[in-house]
């Protein structure tokens, strides 16, 4: 079952706001079990809007659109599909009692702009809403049933799940189930080299990939005849793609790397102390945006010039002018003090280079040296790391997470 | 002049992704005077692409597209655009070059899959990826020109600025000029208010907005008979909205508010040290996403457990028993402490509670101490504010660095 959604407004189409709606609403019908197949952003502009709905009636059963219908000179979004249907607006009395209400309400008096809003094509079914002065309404193009909601998130967001998703849910279909499992460790290549052979094992089954640095998503999508066919085969289906990514699958659905591993610190009852450097304080933000970080977390020291690591780590001064402050000893050093002086049972250090400057040929920018300090002893990892400034202290973040939930584990 | 942006990927139809990548690129081509008439999000489907850029061809003069270069098999755009072009895939020897290189260098094998990025419609031309392995190219469909990029927003917006950009600036019209301005401090209908107005004062100026959380950007933006003309009425509607906004303006273009904060100590020639708790790290990530940070920045202690606010800044913990950890006088401790461990010139602390627990009727959720410590004493501010726990940790990092900035002017 095909549908599209279309967002109107030259706002959008001039990059001046981002259109959360298109995300939303597909994923809300995605969940119903909707192929959404195009999602389409026009400016204000009555024959665009127009043709768009001809276009997309003739591939797709059901069309939700958003935007249009304020009350000023450039919400033309009625007066489009008026056109299209070849019929006139017409003012719907009880939306314009709505609309009358809610300006007294506010102690305020209703426009003839406003008056405008109760202005629907010829034969549309208006679909209320109690949270603003937009209704919306909806039409049928032949076969298709397309809804118009206004383009304010949270009014869209309640009229598409009091009035469009009871309208629609009987004509999707049952027979596709979806798995998402967050993976984090290879390039997207790889992935899809180990999972070579998976679509074709299982028949109905298509893998999709998503890659949102330095993570990549994969999306395991079934359909068969029936809900419990579908589910089934996804089911034998994700089986097949764990086993093969087993090492670097690390959750799934909406789960995130961070959350993750401060899940598992405190299943262990784990605290954790950090010193870190060139990421200047990512990992403990990547921590922190979760909620309940302080169920684990004590402290995270960002000691990030060369005297910090002396002065308030107590670093040996020798030894950082030996080495080098991006070192296995430097890092070694500050993981052992961060948790002598937090009295943390696990502490994870690390030092590098970001660049864009700093690298040596000895050194390059990337390079990356992690120390886990524990009641067990100290162990140092170097790593290369590839990309510009951001993406190594990211892929650095990432790799100092994993360490400490090896370590945990 | 018209154009269209096209995002190809079945991760955006079925709204897994936000698809940040059609406003930015929207509101780069509307920058250079384009008018964007058509974002369109179609699913990898062969068929689909295909009759869009057909459909999109009859009606722009440049097409815009992002996604489905990828090594998997559901990356199918330079299969879709060969096929709209009735021409053939033909392999870039120079590409696949660049790619295996970008393996070796990592110290991996490329894969076949990988190979397939150096497959390009046979007459397209190149468009270089220096920072990725899937290269852009450049079809015509006869008078329209076709530009392809990858979907991952950092390769897109490189090739976009230097590969795209350059071959459609001279196509653009000369007539119109726009100026970027960035705020902080205010809501969006504040701002709105305060420039009521500007467009009736200033003819052929329209003034836009975009929300990025908490900033809000200010376009101003003119059309004249040439290139001069737009640029005069530029500068006086853009002195104008300076005078009404000179306190909430930060920077302009592409300026971050961390990396101006950065920027002003660097000048000033003084040194900063932090101490954070509800935050987590943020402010310190701000500043150090920006190279050079380590000509200012000394140290970020995120003391997030009371342990570490005693232990490492050894903030007394009858203060913390008596006031609470999230107070002014702790605040005032965390700063003083790490300024004098430190030899900072500026220290800033804050603690407060992120939530979505730890709130109290006297302090709710939202409630952030902030203190800045100089030679010439500690002054410490409390606010109150809104929104989730990213939204409370993001604004306390923006506020923060205000009071850095004003310390430092």
């Amino acid at each position: 079952m095909t549908c599209a959604v279309v967002c109107i407004g030259t706002e959008l189409t001039r990059g001046e706001l981002v259109n959360t709606n298109a995300a939303w609403l597909a994923a809300g019908l995605t969940d119903i079990g909707f192929e959404v197949v195009e999602d389409v952003v026009i400016d204000d502009f009555t024959p665009r809007i127009t043709s768009t709905l001809m276009r997309l009636s003739r591939v797709s059963k059901v069309i939700v659109c958003t935007g249009g219908l304020g009350p000023t000179t450039d919400d033309l979004t009625a007066e489009a599909v008026a056109e299209a249907q070849g019929v006139k607006l017409v003012r719907d009395a009880a939306s314009l009692d709505h609309i009358r209400r809610r300006f007294e309400k506010h102690g305020r008096i209703m426009s003839d702009s406003n008056a405008k809003q109760a202005d629907f094509p010829e034969g549309a079914e208006i679909l209320p809403n109690p949270i603003g002065t937009a209704a919306g309404f909806s039409v049928r193009f032949g076969e298709t049933l397309a809804f118009f909601m206004p383009g304010v998130p949270h009014e869209m967001k309640r009229m598409f799940e009091e009035q469009v998703v009871p309208r629609i849910r009987a004509l999707a279909p049952a027979d596709m189930v979806q798995v998402r499992l967050r993976t984090f460790g290879v390039p997207e290549s790889v992935v899809g080299e180990r999972l070579a052979g998976v679509e074709a094992a299982h028949p109905g089954v298509i893998i999709g990939y998503r890659a949102h640095f330095p993570e990549i998503e994969v999306k395991v999508l079934a359909r068969g005849t029936s809900n419990a066919e579908a589910r089934a085969l996804c089911e034998a289906a994700t089986a097949d793609v764990r086993a093969r990514l087993s090492d670097i699958i690390y959750g799934e659905a909406d789960d995130t790397f961070a959350g993750v591993v401060g899940r598992t610190l405190r299943q262990k009852g784990q605290t954790l102390a950090i010193a870190e450097s060139c990421t200047g304080g990512l990992v403990g933000h990547m921590l922190t945006r979760e909620p309940g970080a302080s169920d684990f977390l004590l402290v995270d020291v960002v000691a990030y010039a060369n005297s910090a690591k002396t002065r308030l780590l107590g670093v040996d001064e020798d030894v950082i002018r030996g080495h080098g402050p991006v070192s296995s000893e430097v890092a070694a050093s500050m993981a052992e003090a961060v948790r002598r002086i937090s009295g943390a049972d696990i502490a994870l250090s690390l030092t590098g280079i970001a660049g864009p400057s700093g690298g040596t040929d000895d050194r390059p920018v990337g390079t990356v040296f992690f120390a886990v300090a524990t009641a067990k002893g100290t162990t140092v990892k170097e790593r290369k790391l590839p990309g510009d400034r951001l993406q190594i202290q990211t892929l650095a973040a990432y790799v100092a997470l994993s360490l400490v939930r090896q370590h945990c584990e």
